[in-house]
Order: structure tokens, then sequence, then C-alpha cells
């Protein structure tokens, strides 16, 4: 390996972005962000970096083992990276948006970085936008999020936008009560394993079961659960996914909705509905995000999209209309040029082709006397 | 200090930036980078943190002390987080993108982390937005790249901008062969301080008070340097300089040139004409740049913008029209209004007053049924 070889080379999970992606990248977000801004998401900027003991409190504390730590040499004390948005934005409207009316709708979009990356996402580093609704407990408020980040990967674009639904709290509300909750159970329901469940399930494996079998399309999902005999507790968050479903159904009717009852993982700290949002051919999430307390005991959710995964999912950038204006031209050419949509090059001295030169700097067009002509 | 205020409390030098702050920010760097783009400037976006030994290398190595360093779990080796951009995209320049014709015009736009802050910028995290041209040693190099960052600023509608313009090889070139360089020497140009300068000077001494009373408005430092009679390294950096004011006052007139013919500080990594970039009536700089080496032996200038001192600058951001939308109304009513420009906030549930309600959520109109109403 030569020098500029290894000079290249970035740690596992961190990339370098380049031209046009990080262009089109950087346009996504401001696309998102607007999205998000017309329904009244104000948006906030936490820094990269917090102390530990804030940074990793309350919704945060999921993200311990994944942030980066440094110590701060100004007050000694240990600051970490973060690894995550939400826990950031909960905080602000903890603290500094405490005296703001409720309910406060946040957004915010920024890099976040992770010790390691996982099999699904090796990515170290990668963007995050989101929203966050804050101080209503009520299902149009998880029925708002959810619609809003669905509709935000239509408006880009992303084909065959989903929402997958889950209940994380569903199957505690089975088991409390029931002396059948232990580790390997949960085990199994995360990972669909219909016969461990069975045998593991006890007093409440027939109902944990039919939990199982009834994930998949919405409608089909909901018939389903309506037809189990819950524990009241359970019924009622039931109720409540009935309601979200509806109101997102009808609000947008192009976005396919599915359920998993007994999915958890990825929700450490969610109590309440919760989603993951998928594309058509795309594996991996595009987002997620679901129902948590925002500090104290506020009730909150939001949603977070994932950058990398949205932006495998989209078509990729247009090259736009780019022009060589040769040394000496009149700027205020060059000006008119730009404010038509041109991207001008300039030439820094005069050469003998100038169609060649701006073939060469990899330029469609060439501005010559006559006016702009294409090397192509 | 209770537990809210205390949870508020982030390290010196880290801040949350808030509405409408956030939003505006994060405006205000697209509208630059877009102004980059539209001359041929592609953006590219490095990660937040390398491996040390690649980050600090090269025009890296000024950065040394002010980097965080963490530990890569995956390789064991030490990763250090960025304080500077401009040594990322000279990497980038010239390993991944070093079969690409030059000049290469590369632009970007991100947070830096820096362990310590400085009196003068007490931000230890801030934006950078800028560009680079690469492999290009003509003054029209030099002048394109100031011209570009000083527009930027203008086009934003930043009072006053100011283009100070610095030679940080010209006193080397005076002291090159005489016994008379010093520390205390540089340090006395340094602080402008004439007498020591004078006294250290020895055979340079009348030179380079000559310089340190050029300082001034470009016109007439040009015509106090044009009288010096100076070595012939240094003559030739004179007449470049006198080249590139000519050309930056020839494509904006309106951005006032000043010449600080000793500056030196900041430029540890310059080799050429160099620059920071001021505004009427603000402390701090807004920018800098300059002329550089981006690795082997590749000549290359740029200009970074600093985000914090640039939106100090600006009036600050506009309220948008926001229009509260009762619980009920029809979605495409709110989707109508959207598209209008309006910001709609959604009622989550009927209340008895909406126009009380629209009030209470800082909404400045309210959706009824015969219409859109100030609540003023």
């Amino acid at each position: 390996m030569n020098d500029f070889a290894k000079s290249a080379l970035l740690p596992n999970g961190l990339r370098d972005i380049l031209p046009l992606d990080a262009e089109y990248e950087a346009d996504v977000v401001s696309r998102v962000t607007a999205h998000f801004a017309a329904q009244g998401y104000d948006r906030v900027k936490p820094p990269l970096i917090e102390f530990e003991d804030t940074l990793l409190d309350g919704a945060g504390a999921a993200m311990v083992k994944q942030c980066f730590r440094v110590m701060d040499p100004v007050t000694q004390r240990m600051m970490a990276l973060r690894a995550d948005m939400t826990p950031q934005v909960a905080r602000i409207a903890r603290t500094r948006l405490a005296g703001m009316p409720r309910p406060l709708r946040l957004s915010y979009a920024g890099q976040v970085l992770r010790v390691k990356g996982s099999q699904l996402r090796p990515e170290r580093q990668f963007g995050q936008a989101g929203i966050e609704l804050i101080g209503a407990d009520c299902p149009e408020a998880d029925a708002e999020v959810a619609i809003l980040a669905a509709e935000a990967l239509v408006a880009l674009g992303v084909p065959g936008v989903s929402v997958d639904l889950s209940l994380p709290t569903l199957v505690p509300a089975i088991l409390a009560g029931l002396d059948v909750a232990d580790e390997s159970l949960r085990s199994s329901l995360d990972h669909k394993d219909a016969a461990a469940v069975l045998a593991l399930g006890g007093v409440a494996a027939p109902l944990l079961s039919a939990l199982l079998k009834a994930a998949g399309p919405a409608e089909r999902a909901l018939d389903i659960l309506n037809g189990l005999d819950l524990p009241a507790q359970a019924a009622a968050e039931r109720d409540r996914l009935a309601k979200v479903v509806a109101l997102i159904e009808h609000a947008a009717p192009d976005v396919t909705l599915t359920i998993d009852p007994v999915e958890n993982r990825g929700f450490e700290y969610h109590t309440g509905i919760s989603f993951t949002l998928f594309a058509q051919n795309i594996s991996g999430e595009l987002g997620r995000g679901g129902r948590y307390l925002a500090g104290g005991n506020e009730p909150a959710t939001g949603a977070t999209l994932f950058l990398d995964t949205v932006l495998a999912a989209l078509p990729g950038p247009v090259t736009a209309k780019r022009t060589f204006v040769p040394a000496g031209a009149p700027r205020a050419l060059a000006q008119a040029l730009r404010a038509q949509g041109w991207i001008t090059v300039a030439g820094l001295a005069p050469v003998a082709d100038n169609a060649a030169e701006a073939k060469r700097l990899g330029c469609g067009h060439v501005l010559l006397a006559d006016g702009i002509k294409s090397v192509e």
C-alpha cells in the first residue's frame, strides 16, 4: 500500500461522502426538516458532546454502551458524544423550554456517532432527522408523528413506504401478575420462535402464540387481536392501537401499515405505541419512533429518520447543468447564467481550446462569444 | 440549583441552539453552500472523527493540541475529532479524488469540536462552511476564493464586509539570509510593537518598521510596499499581492480591502497570500483562508466561514406565518395552507375556544369555518 492509499483509510464504519452525494444528502435533510417545520415542529440544535451524566440520563440510558467518552479538560468531568438525538431534545424540552406551552413540537437534524456499528447498520456515524411531540398523551399524537415521518419519506420520493407498528408494553401487560415472565420467553418472542413460546409461555402460551401469528398487515392483525380475550390493561393498549391505525389510514392511505404485536427490540426506552419505517426493496429501517417519557413523567412521542438508509432508498442526485466560463469573460455574464440555474466553472487563465478545457473539467457546456454551446 | 436547572448545564463553550435560531443557522448554511455550488465547488462530507495520524498529518498538524482523542475499540488505534475541516478536504483531494482534473473545487459544511475555546472564540463547537481550490498556484486562484467567500457574506446580508489580506511568507522572505530572525522579533511583529521591532530588527529594522506602518487600507498599503527596496523573493510576493488586490477590487468593488503585511498568527500552515474576513461592528473574524500545500506538494488555497460569527453579524430569523388548525379540520385544507407558505399547528383534540388555543400555542392566526383569522 502506498502512502496515498494508506492516508485514505478511515476507521471502519466511517466514510467520506463525495460529490455529488454530499450535496444530495444535505438537500434531503433540508427537505425533511422543511416538511417538519411546515407542521409547526421548531428546530433545535443540541451540541455533539455533553456531560456524560446529562446525556445518558433518562431516555439516554439506553445508549450508554454506544457513546464515545472524552475528558473535559476545563471541568475534569467526563463528556460523551451523542449516539442518538432524542434524549438531547427531551432534555431541552424539560429544561430550557420548560416554560413553553404544551404540546411542544420540536425537530432536529444532525450527526450521531456510535462506538460500534451493528450488523444491520455498520455505519458508526450517520445523520438523524426527526421530530418530538412533547406533552401530549393521546392517540392523535401517536398518529401525528407516524404520519409526519411516513409522509416525509413519501414526499422525498421513497417508494413503497410502510409503517410497522408495535406495542412494546403489550406483552408485559399480558404477563403482569402471571408467573411466566422470564428472559428466555422474552428472547423467544423476539426471535419469533413459536415452538419455544409455546413451551415457555405457561398459562399465557395460547395468547402469546396468537400474538405471534397476528403479525402482518394491520387490518388482519387487528382482527386477530380483537378476537383475543386480553387482560384489561392489554385490551386498552390494543384499542388504542386500533385507534392509531384508523387515524394513520385516514391521513395517509398510500402508506402500508403492518403490526407486529410482540416486537420489542430497539424500543428500550419506549412506553407505548412505537413504529419502524421501511421502504420497498430496502433492507434495514429508514426510521423509527414511538412513545416515551421526556423526563420527569412528561408524555412524549417522536420519530427519527436514519439518513443513510433513507438515501439508499432514493434514486440519487441529478447532475446540474455545468458550463465552463473562460478566463476574462465578463463577470456579469457568469452571474446571469447562475441566476438561470447554471453552475459556472471559471477558467483561471486563458487556454487554447475552451471546449476541450470544459470537457476536461467535467462541464457539459462552454460559454463562447456567441453563447453557451454543448461540448458533448 | 434544582434538578432541572442542573441538567440544563452544558460544558463551557457548548450550547443548545433553540427555535428559531437553529433553523436560521441551517438556512444560512444552505444559502452559503448553494452560493459555493453555483460556482462549481462540489460538496464533500468527511466524517467527524478519523484516525489521529491521518487527521493530524500535513496541514492538520497545526490542530494537534485542539483535538479530542478517543480510542477506536475496533482497531485499538487512537482517533481524533476534527477541529478544522480543511485538512480533511485536502486529504480527500489527494486520495479519493486524486484522479479528478485540476483545479479541483470542493466545498464543505459541518461542525468542528475543539478541546478549548479561545478568548476571541469561547465556543468549543461551531459550524464551518468553506471552499478549497486545489491544484492552482496563480493569483487568480487566490483572488477567486477571497472573492467567493466575501461575496457569500455579502449575499447573506452581512453589512460592511472587509477582507484583510496578509502575507505570512513576507517577513521570512525579508529575513532570509539575514542574521536577525529570532522568536522575540516574531513576537514583536505579531504584537505590532514598533519599538521592539526597531530594537530587535537589526539590519532589517527599517524595512520591518515600514511594513508595520503599511498596515491599513489596501491602496495605501500597496503604495508604501511599492516604495520599499525589498529582496527579490519578498518583492515577488508583494507584486503578487498587488495583482490579487486588483482582481478582488475589480470583481467585488463593494468589499473593503485592507492589508496587514506582517500578520502571521492563525496562519500556521499557510504558504502564501492569506486573508481574514470581517464585518462592520462585529468583533471577531467571520472567516479566514489562504494558500497552503494540500498534501505532497500540491498548491491549494481555500476559505472557511465561521458560522457562529457569521450569524452574529446577521439580523436574525424572520418568523413565519403560523396558524392553528383545530382538530377535525379537513387535512386537505391544512395542506393547501402549507403550500401557500403557512406553518400549520394541528389541534390534537377539540377545544372550547380555538382562537384562545391558537394564542396559547404561539400562533398568530387560527383557521375557522370562514377562513383564517388573526388572533393578535
